[in-house]
C-alpha cells in the first residue's frame, strides 16, 4: 500500500489525520526555512510542507527534490492558514514526518503546465510527458466518459458490441487499404479495415438485430490537417427499421452524451434540415447554426440591371455581417483577397453598407439606385449597421463559397463559441451526383443506400432529372459545423440493389466481382437493416471546446503518419522481410 | 416501424393484442390445411398460424414460404391450445391475418438449428448463416455481456480505458510480428501490436495510474489448435500499487463478471497457490483444482529396491486414479501407450492395483512387498478400489507428465464439468529460469518483472542457487486448468534493472538497442506500477463451458490463419504493390 489518499483527495475534514501520498513533485519552494512542495497525482494536487525545525535529513531530502522526482510521504493533515479557493485540496496542507523518494527524475525538456513552454516537435517525442499536463489528461477522461456512456445507452437498448475481425481482405472501393503481408500465405496480403461496413451488414443477415463497435479504422490517404491514419468509430447497425427509428435511437444517445458527460440539455427532438436547404442557407451539408448570418439567394433581385458581372451570372447570393457596417475600405480589400485565395476561390467580392442612419452605400452604387440596393439588403436579411457581402457564380459553388465567408465573419464575430452545442440532423440528401465530365451518375454515399420510399417511381424512372431528385434515406449528424457521424438505410431488396447498379453503369460482371461477396450473403435472407457510423476522435475533441482531435488521443500520429515517440515506422530485419517472402524495391 | 414486438416478447398477457412481428422463417408446416410457421428472430421463436379458412392469397403465400425467408406479419395474439412449456413464447401464437414478404432466401446449405447438419469447413465459408444459430448467438451475447461486466467494474474503481495505437514499431523480442509496409515513408514498416505493454508502461509514467483497454492484439505464429492471429486481451495496469493491491482488484473483478454474468459465487478470497506447489502437486503452471488426484512424490519409497528404472531416476512420482482398480489389462496397455505418446512423452507406465478388498497387485510386484506396495499407494492417497499410475525421471518433466495424465483420468473420470469453476491465483514464480544448454539465464516472465521484496538479497548475490530461488513479483489467473491471465509488479527501479540485465547477459548496448526507448521514458520519474492481461477469448468460452474460442469469436480464422468467408488473405494489385515500394519475391 503505497498510498491512504490521492493528491485530489484531503479536505478541511480530514484535518489532523495521519496519511501517506504518492506522486510526483509539481513544484518546491523555500520560505523561510520551510519547504513548500506541490505533491501531483492524476486526481490533483496537494501541498506538503517541511518545517524548519523539521528533522535536519528530513530537511535536506526536501531540499535535494527536483521537478518530477516519485516521492511518497506520511505527515498530518493540517488546516492551512493562507487557503487556496482555486484548489479542491486548497484548504488543507500535510506536514511532512517523512519523504521516501520512489524514483528521481531527470530534468524534464519542458515545463509540465496547464500550458507548456515545449514546441510541438518536442511535445510530441516526449508524449509520455506532455500527457502529464493537466489538459490532456482533462481530454482522455472526457474520452473515456463518452466512450462509457456510448455504451451504457446501447446496452440499455439491446445493442450488442461485437469485435469484427482487424485483418481482413483489400476491397477495389474506397481509399488507400493499409496492407499486411501474409507469411503463411506467401505472396498474399490481408487488408486493415477501413470500416467494419461489411461485416456489420453480415452481422444483421446472421439475426443480430442491433450491433454496435467502438472500434479502429485504418487508412492509408496523404494526411490532410487533423487527420489520422487510424481513426476511431462508434459502429451501429439495426434490423426492421426505417430512418425514423434510427434517427431516434442516435439522437437519444448523443442527448444522454451531452447531459451526463457535459450536463447540456440538447433539443428534444433534434432539428433536422434537408441537404437542399442546408446548401441554398448555409452553403454546406454540415451547417454551424449557433448563429444565423444565412445565405440569401439575391439573383431575381440583381440580375437584369446593367452589372455584366451579375447578369452573366447563373447565381448570386449575399449574407448581412452584424454591425459590420464600420469596414474600412482597407478592411473589405482584406476580405476581398481573403474569398480570392485559392481555398476560397471567389472571383470577387461585392459589398453593400447599410448604415446606421439607414442609407447604403455600395460597390456597385452605378448599377442600382439606393431603393434597390435597400431592397437587396433586406432580402438579405440587413439590420442598418451591417454590411451585406455578395458572391456570384455557379450556384452550388457560389453557395459553398459564401458559406465558407460565413464561417470566417463567424469567427471574426465571436459567434462560434465552442462551450455552445447545436448539433443537427441533415437529411434528404440526393442519392446521385451527376458527374459532368463523366457523363455518369455516381452514389452520393455508397451503392448500397437506399432511395427514400416516397421517391420510389423517380428510382426507377428513365429520365435523368428524375434520378436527380431521388433523395436518400441517408442522414448526417452535424455539430458546430462538423459532421460527427452519418449513415442510411441500406438497400436489402435484389432488384433495388440491380437498378443501382444499372443507373450507376456497374455492370453485372464488374458488380460481381466488387460486391459480389456481400451480394451473395443478401441471397439468404437479408433483413431491412440501416445504421450509421460516428467519428469517435472527433466527436471527444468537440464536446471538449477543441477543434483538433490530436489532444483527444492518446498516442496521435504526425502529418507524415510518424509516431515520432517510439520512431514508427522504421525499417525492419532482413530476416522478417525474408520470412514474408517480400523484397523491398526502394532504394537506401 | 416494422414490428411491435419482438419474435421473444409475447406473453399470455399479450393474448387479444393486435400485433406486427418480423423475422426469419424457422420452419413451416401443414396440419389439416392450417399452415404453423415458426417465426425467429435473435430474441426468440413465436409460432403463427394461418387458418384453412383465410383468405386464399394468405394461404397461398403462407404455402410458399421457404426456410430463412424474411416475413413481417400482423395478426392477433391467441392462447394455444397444446402449450409448449419449452419456450418462452409457447403459450400464445399469432392468427395471421397479413404477411409480408421481405424478402426470400435460397435453400440454406445446412440446417441452422440448436445443431446443424454442416461440416465445420462449410459452416466457415458461410459464417454469416451459421452465426443464426443459438448456440452462436448465445456465446457472443455473452460475450457483449461480460465485455460490459469488466467495463462497469473497473470504471467504478477510477480506471480509464485508453486505446493505445495499432500501428507501432516491430521489436526485436517476443513473437513474430505482423508487419504493415509504409507508402508515405517508403522502405519502413508498421508493426501491429502483440500487446499494448510498452504503452501501458508509458501511461503509467504519464501519471495515469489507473489503465485498462480491452484491446485487439497480433501474433504471426505457426497456429496451434485454437489460437489466432488476433485475439482480444483484457489489458490493465495500476500505479502506485503492491502485489496484494493488483490481486485484490482483479479478483474483484473476476467475483462480479461471475456473479452477474453467470450468476456464480466464487470464494472470497480466491485461493492461492505457489508455483512450486502447482508443479509438485499437479505437474501443472495451471492446475485444474476440481477435482483432487493429486500428485505424490514417491521418489525416496521406491529407491533402492533394486527396480533399475526407478533407482537410475531423479524423480518418481505417483497419482491414484479413483476406482479404477478395474482396469483390464488391455485398458492399462492403452494407458500406457497413452503416455508413451510424444505428446506426453513418458517412458513407460507403472501401476498398482489397491483391489476393494485391500489387496494389491503391481506391474512391479518382483521388487516389492505387498507391504511396501500398499504404503506407497497410502503414499498416494489411494482408497481400496483405485488404481495408482506411476511416473519416473527428471523431476519437472516427469510432474508435468503426471500433469497431463492427471488431466486425462479427470476427463475420462467425468471430473472436469464445465459448469463447475475453479478459479484461483498461482504466485511466487521463479524469477529466472536456468536453461543447461545455454548456460545462462533467461526470465521467465519478462526482464521487467520485479523480484519479490523479501528476495532481493539473493537478487543481488552472486550465486546461481541464490538467483534460481528468486521469486517474481508475477501472478497468473487460472481457471478449471487454463490460465486465462497473468502479469507482474514491474522494476521501475534503475538500478534494480540495470541488475535484471546483468543477469540475463544483455549488455548495456544490446539492452539500450532492445529496450532504450523504455529504459529512456523510466528516467523522467517512473512510478511504481503493476499490471495483468486477461485473454478474453479465453475467458468468455470458458464461462460459456466450453473449451474452444472460436465459437466465441464473430468472424474468426481457421488453423491456417485464413478466413474462408471473405477469403483472405489475397492478392493485391500491381498498383498497391508498386506503391509500397514493395517487389513479391514469391513465384506465383
Amino acid at each position: 500500500m503505497y498510498r491512504t489518499h490521492t493528491c485530489g483527495e484531503l479536505r478541511i475534514a480530514d484535518k489532523g489525520k495521519k496519511v501517506t501520498l504518492a506522486g510526483w513533485v509539481q513544484k518546491s519552494r523555500k520560505l523561510g526555512g520551510m519547504t513548500f512542495i506541490d505533491l501531483r497525482d492524476r486526481y490533483g494536487i496537494t501541498q506538503l510542507v517541511v518545517e524548519a525545525d523539521a528533522a535536519p535529513e528530513l530537511v535536506a531530502t526536501a531540499s535535494e527534490l527536483g521537478r518530477e522526482f516519485v516521492i511518497q510521504v506520511t505527515g498530518e493533515v493540517l488546516e492551512r492558514e493562507s487557503k487556496n479557493a482555486k484548489m479542491a485540496t486548497g484548504d488543507v496542507e500535510i506536514k511532512v514526518e517523512s519523504i521516501n523518494v520512489l524514483n528521481k527524475s531527470v530534468t524534464p525538456p519542458f515545463t509540465i503546465e496547464e500550458t507548456s513552454d515545449g514546441g510541438e516537435d518536442l511535445r510530441a517525442k516526449y508524449r509520455y510527458l506532455d500527457l502529464r499536463r493537466p489538459p490532456l489528461q482533462r481530454a482522455l477522461a472526457l474520452r473515456h466518459r463518452l466512450a462509457h456512456e456510448v455504451r451504457n445507452y446501447l446496452d440499455s437498448k439491446g445493442f450488442m458490441e461485437i469485435e469484427t475481425p482487424y485483418l481482413i481482405k483489400s476491397t477495389p472501393e474506397g481509399a488507400r487499404d493499409f496492407v499486411v503481408p501474409s507469411r503463411m500465405n506467401p505472396g498474399t496480403f490481408y487488408a486493415l479495415p477501413q470500416s467494419p461496413q461489411t461485416f456489420k451488414q453480415l452481422l444483421m443477415v446472421a439475426g443480430y438485430d442491433r450491433y454496435f463497435q467502438i472500434v479502429r479504422c485504418f487508412r492509408d490517404e496523404d494526411l490532410r490537417a487533423d487527420r489520422q491514419p487510424e481513426f476511431t468509430q462508434i459502429d451501429c447497425e439495426m434490423s426492421f427499421v426505417e430512418q425514423e427509428d434510427v434517427l431516434g435511437m442516435f439522437e437519444g444517445m448523443m442527448r444522454q452524451m451531452f447531459k451526463n458527460a457535459l450536463g447540456v440539455d440538447i433539443p428534444d427532438p433534434l432539428p433536422r434540415m434537408s441537404w437542399y436547404d442546408a446548401m441554398d442557407s448555409y452553403g454546406s451539408d454540415k451547417p454551424d447554426v449557433r448563429f444565423g448570418m444565412k445565405i440569401h439567394d439575391i439573383t431575381d433581385d440583381v440580375k437584369g440591371h446593367g452589372f455584366g458581372v451579375f447578369d452573366g451570372s447563373e447565381y448570386i447570393g449575399a449574407i448581412a455581417a452584424d454591425g459590420c457596417a464600420e469596414y474600412t475600405r482597407k478592411q473589405i480589400d482584406e476580405l476581398t483577397e481573403w474569398v480570392k485565395r485559392p481555398q476560397v476561390g471567389a472571383k470577387g467580392l461585392v459589398y453593400i453598407r447599410l448604415n446606421a442612419d439607414g442609407s447604403v452605400k455600395s460597390s456597385i452604387d452605378k448599377f442600382y439606385t439606393p431603393e434597390q440596393l435597400s431592397a437587396i439588403a433586406a432580402k438579405a436579411e440587413a439590420k442598418p449597421g451591417d454590411l451585406v457581402l455578395v458572391l456570384c457564380g455557379p450556384k452550388r459553388k457560389t453557395q459553398t463559397q459564401l458559406g465558407v465567408l460565413r464561417i470566417e465573419m463567424g469567427n471574426r464575430l465571436g459567434y462560434r463559441d465552442p462551450k455552445v452545442f447545436a448539433p443537427l440532423w441533415i437529411v434528404d440528401f440526393p442519392l446521385f451526383e451527376w458527374s459532368e465530365e463523366d457523363g455518369r451518375f455516381y452514389a452520393m454515399h455508397h451503392p448500397f443506400t437506399a432511395p427514400k420510399p416516397e421517391h420510389i417511381d423517380w428510382y426507377y424512372s428513365d429520365k435523368k432529372e428524375d434520378l436527380e431528385r431521388v433523395c436518400a434515406n441517408a442522414y448526417d449528424f452535424v455539430l458546430n459545423g462538423t459532421e460527427l457521424g452519418g449513415g442510411s438505410i441500406r438497400i436489402h431488396d435484389a432488384q433495388m440493389q440491380e437498378r443501382m447498379f444499372d443507373i450507376l453503369g456497374i455492370s453485372k460482371e464488374d458488380a460481381e466481382y466488387k460486391f459480389g461477396f456481400i451480394i451473395n450473403a443478401f441471397k439468404f435472407g437479408a433483413p431491412p437493416h440501416g445504421g450509421l457510423a460516428f467519428g469517435f476522435d472527433r466527436v471527444c475533441a468537440l464536446f471538449g471546446g477543441q477543434e483538433t482531435i490530436r489532444d483527444y488521443i492518446a498516442f496521435p500520429k504526425n502529418n507524415q503518419g510518424r509516431d515520432v515517440m517510439i520512431d514508427s515506422p522504421s525499417e525492419i530485419d532482413q530476416v522478417q522481410m525474408d520470412e514474408l517472402f517480400l523484397a523491398s524495391t526502394f532504394k537506401k
